[in-house]
């Protein structure tokens, strides 16, 4: 026999309506009342027990966010969309700046879950594998993978990284540098980086890789590495930054040296940030609002205890501007 | 006779620290336990009456911040600074976009009133001030006056108004346009055009004054303005901005009509955000880190019961940069 929502309002003796209230967890519920719901529910046997499970377990119908920094113009456009989905879907978002700070992120994933978070989606991590597998509540990554069984979400960064390569080699440059921040942080932006050597190496062509030191985000902090590099290698005629913030400081110091962008130095961004239109910056465009949008929802899969795939890997775009 | 938490610890029967622990609402304690407590508080009329009431008011540690878009290059900056403030004070940021639209605000206010948040932070405002009256939770404001009760905290949009105005006046433009976005919104930021009137009017001097119609914070948004601006004005000489996101944009668009900046034509903007730097912008910056420990800092004031001044009014600075 097949136990219905009805078996189980008959023997609480409410309505239908109630008790669809109950497993929706809608409007005003006494403890009491749940309590008997439950009861009936396990004595019936109702499936499907994910109900059953979230009934018994307190939904805070929040989710915890983890970023580096909320300043830094990549982090607050992907943002705005997850919490954009994270409200259409009826949940709240607690925003928390690591600062790449071990010990705050820890602190924080703490905090979360003393909040009763019902999941929480990192876009930092300076832990080890082992500190994220134990954190055991739904959980999604944005552009990592940390393990072979947290989910991620981000963008094709090795397409990304050989479409803007091959940008600068079409456009006939001949010596080419590669910048990015960290390379050692376990990124899946590192592809970008792969896929740069992967397309140069075995070319007629110059290059050079410099990565900032810096876990930092801070836009100033990219001046003195811009600055050596030119110093060094003054015949540089193109550059791949892997972020938009790096190629503005290219443009800035180009700039400042009297270079003409695009006819001496070519230059392609990464990202695709807003600001990045006011310098009508060629850049490798994210598809930010879909990576927010399947976070929440590789999130949302998991808690209702859906099936969710390891790999979500979204599709880039060129985005050819002014200074290519 | 003054009531000390020794008498409440005899009646309750339990030892000093417990009702210590009570009071400060720490490690575990039952609800029954709390109970006698405020009981006892009430019968033999200890005071303050602050902690009494914080007793019977669930705490949850949380703050609403509600903004217009965290997307926003000052936004995401700001609220870096309320994370960390917040968070050094043991509390958590419940992050709500509002994008500007009066049912997602008002709904975001009531879902943070469910969450029994201990305040909220408002950079964002479209309802009426009898809502905002009605919330009956600390409140702080960001940049705008909704009522002669609500906190607020702000940096001094006359004096950045006017600061910007006079520096374009001694560098001898002859033509001045001043740009915003909505005049309407009842923002404190209408101050700075109320200061570049001051400054302009019986000056030897033209000038123009032009607001965008939208709310948005999109960037793309104030292409067309600007484009007609320098159509119907080809010999603007000046720009004040009302946001260096604004400035940017005629920077660009003066960058494609040929004009030099700052030789045929100079900028200012505003906010001081970081990436105004790229382009070597002029602007007044807002002290976005004291603004946001501020905000923080007034509804702590609040929270604790302690008298809080209606206004905050930070002071702000000019950076004289290249634009200039």
């Amino acid at each position: 026999m097949v136990v219905t929502i009805k078996d189980i309002a008959e023997k609480v003796g409410v309505s239908v309506t109630t008790i669809s209230r109950v497993l929706n967890n809608r409007g005003y519920l006494s403890d009491n009342l749940k309590k008997k719901v439950q009861e009936a529910m396990e004595e019936l046997n109702y499936q499907p027990n994910e109900v059953a499970r979230s009934l018994s377990r307190k939904k805070s119908n929040v989710f915890g966010l983890i970023i580096p920094d909320i300043s830094h113009p990549f982090f607050g456009q992907i943002t705005k969309h997850i919490e954009y989905y994270a409200y259409k879907n009826g949940y709240k978002l607690m925003l928390c700046n690591s600062l790449l700070n071990k010990k705050k992120e820890k602190e924080y994933i703490e905090l979360l879950r003393a909040s009763q978070v019902d999941g929480i989606i990192m876009g930092s991590h300076t832990m080890k594998v082992e500190e994220y597998m134990a954190i055991k509540l739904p959980l999604v990554t944005l552009d990592r993978r940390i393990s072979d069984t947290i989910p991620y979400v981000s963008s094709d960064n090795y397409r990304g990284g050989a479409l803007a390569t091959k940008l600068l080699l079409r456009k006939r440059c001949k010596k080419i540098a590669y910048l990015s921040g960290s390379l050692q942080l376990n990124l899946l932006a590192k592809q970008r980086h792969d896929a740069f050597m992967d397309q140069v190496r075995g070319q007629q062509i110059e290059y050079v890789v410099r990565q900032t030191d810096l876990n930092g985000f801070k836009y100033r902090e990219y001046e003195p590495m811009v600055r050596e590099l030119f110093q060094e290698h003054p015949d540089i005629d193109g550059v791949f930054a892997s972020s938009d913030l790096l190629a503005l400081q290219i443009i800035r110091e180009s700039r400042r040296l009297g270079k003409l962008i695009p006819e001496e130095l070519k230059v392609v961004g990464y990202d695709g940030i807003q600001i990045g239109g006011a310098e009508d910056l060629t850049t490798i465009e994210q598809p930010m609002q879909e990576m927010g949008k399947l976070a929440v929802s590789r999130l949302l899969q998991q808690i209702g205890g859906e099936e969710t795939p390891l790999e979500t890997v979204l599709p880039v775009k060129l985005l050819e501007r002014g200074t290519t």
